[in-house]
């Protein structure tokens, strides 16, 4: 297991990520950029940015034994040459969903809305890394960073739509949904 | 429930908190500081310290619904007059604990170590407030504020014996128990 991996996301005019689209799905959108930076270095400089968002990996908060063990024999990771499609999903939760216990989040994220499940689905295809924002002062609670070959871009779409009907998805109030093509300049 | 808090505790010349003692439980210490002050400006103002900590207050991580209404029926805040004794105790977990999936780390901390269910039995003579501390670049995962009363100081090592004899403490690789008294001048 990495100790958490702090990352910024900088959208500017610099980076190895081209913006295509930025949509709001709930609440507020973020403002239009060209291209997208990844940014690993610790403490993260600062770089001339039309939005900066930050996350720290962590390790799992719902998923048990079983399911990290057939979530790693399934999925691949970051950066495979083909995958070229990327998309950036910033997700804030309601107040509602943060007082919920323990026991009452997992229920409804899994045994209720099979969230860790329908990931399951399009895995290997779809690669993923969550980052954790609520505890660091940021404007979003979860930044999802995946990545894709561009035959599974149907797939992609069908997952977030899936994701999107759950009971979980109440909980969400803000969510921006920003799809990016790898550049090779 | 309360957004997420970022707390620092500044050890140092100044403070309402006078150190009574710093004691090594696993790994280094602390050194030794005059009076603590816990701040919770944000962002948090340099300050001359001889070791500043901080954490941020969270959501519920292992406790379920029937745990946490318990909990808060007993528990008090707090700053209560009469709990004039403190602690802090900061810690640090093994990468083997947070290599653990949820359900083997909640059957580690509760069904086999009854943290939760250790906790409650002093309440609500010892009040506490956790802070989270892993995703935030800091040495230790977790920081963990008491205040009561001197009457209960025999309760308060009790506990602090109960916890430490756990298996879940087989997973503490650092710990700092840290002895205050509130001054009134």
């Amino acid at each position: 297991v990495a100790s958490p991996l702090m990352v910024s996301f900088c959208a500017g005019a610099i980076g190895p990520w081209w913006i295509d689209r930025i949509d709001p799905v709930f609440g507020e959108s973020l403002p239009l950029a060209a291209k997208l930076s990844i940014r690993t270095d610790t403490p993260i400089a600062p770089v001339a940015s039309v939005w900066n968002l930050s996350g720290v990996t962590s390790n799992t908060r719902y998923a048990t034994r079983s399911e990290v063990d057939a979530l790693v024999r399934k999925q691949e990771g970051l950066g495979r040459t083909q995958a070229i499609c990327a998309a950036l999903i910033p997700i804030r939760k309601s107040e509602a969903w943060w007082a919920l216990a323990q026991d009452e989040r997992r229920a409804i994220m899994e045994e209720r809305s099979r969230h860790i499940g329908i990931g399951m689905d399009y895995l290997p295809a779809i690669s993923r890394r969550l980052h954790h924002s609520r505890e660091i002062g940021e404007p979003f609670d979860f930044l999802t960073w995946f990545e894709y070959a561009p035959e599974h871009a149907g797939d992609f779409e069908e997952m977030v739509d899936r994701l999107r009907a759950t009971e979980e998805w109440k909980y969400v109030d803000r969510e921006v949904d920003i799809r990016l093509l790898r550049t090779f300049d």
